[in-house]
């Protein structure tokens, strides 16, 4: 695969091909990143919004751009066993980039959606990764933490794979203890201040959604 | 909980306050329900769009508005250890309500779309249940079961826990006696035929994509 001779400046977008930002959070990442590393054809919405891809990357059947016309790196990954945003974030780790912020992996496809979410649980020991989406900032959360929310910020907890024991306090509906299998029951919980904290022994996913 | 004392008409439509139908395929099934059971908020998008709903039902914090401007029977359920679209569930049994298409349930916030994912596979033993999005039709599936396809259709199968075996034939990338975990490994597979064989020791989603 073909990678770089020199580092990607920071801060680095992964953008996928699901629903572009339109969420000023979102955008505002979007506008204001160094590097951006596109799947296939969102490099085609990337240019439509007025931004250049760095690298367009996958199996480069939804573009509709050739290698010519799109400007930055172009590079081929037809692995079919791996989706593209995979192949984006194995690029990624062979070339040293460690911290990613994903845009548009959200929306559209359900199926795709879910997937983007296991590929974040996936990745997420092995480069420092959290989801932007138009409606919440996605992150995969293990272990003993403190975490910054705004009063009344919509916080969904699900689990990846069942998890033994969770503790949440600061939420609107705390849990001590408890046993959490792959479920919506720990969705529409709420932050009560500007922190909350969360210690779980199995990896769940965190969902704070944006507040406006 | 209000239940009912003459059985509703088929087919049953149950109308979540997610994605509203844009996509001819569930806008062709809310068009020609005979019931429309709405979530909370729902029911203010049902009349908006032209329809009037059959129940509405959850903490109806979402509409705007009151038992008396609503058409149909209002059902107030406050128990906040559900989701509205479990509590819309649990009243379809209550009232001997076996088979239902929920629409609406896909898209927006991404919690409450794999919120509902769960939901539909939590009750998929109690009642005969399907989800039709904008971009999909969901089941969950278990057994051996023959299912209908349009040549070169878009198919995903995502495990909802650990699956020890699962056999696929008749789509591009089949399966033979494979261990399958929830993760994105199984999504963006596509149709050959007009028929496909799935055998799995455990349930999975299924999302059969549109075709147009």
């Amino acid at each position: 695969m073909i990678s770089l001779s020199a580092p990607l400046k920071k801060p680095v977008i992964l953008l996928a091909n699901g629903e572009f930002p339109v969420h000023h959070l979102p955008k505002y990442l979007l506008d204001n990143s160094e590097t951006i590393i596109c799947t296939d054809g969102a490099t085609d919405k990337l240019i439509k919004y007025g931004l250049e891809p760095t690298v367009t990357i996958g199996d480069l059947d939804s573009t509709k751009l050739s290698e010519h016309e799109s400007p930055g790196l172009w590079v081929p990954a037809p692995d079919q066993n791996k989706t593209d945003l995979q192949k984006a974030l194995d690029w990624c780790i062979i070339n040293n980039i460690i911290e990613i912020t994903i845009l548009g992996a959200g929306g559209i496809r359900e199926d795709h959606a879910l997937g983007n979410l296991h590929i974040l649980a996936e990745y997420q020991g092995m480069v420092e990764l959290k989801m932007v989406t138009n409606h919440a900032t996605i992150n995969c959360e293990q272990g003993n933490r403190t975490i910054s929310s705004q009063p009344g910020q919509a916080i969904s907890i699900i689990a990846i794979h069942p998890v033994e024991s969770i503790t949440v306090s600061g939420l609107k509906y705390p849990m001590v203890n408890q046993r959490l299998l792959p479920s919506s029951r720990a969705t529409c919980n709420e932050a009560l201040n500007h922190e909350f904290s969360l210690d779980t022994s199995g990896s769940v996913w965190l969902f704070m959604n944006h507040t406006d």
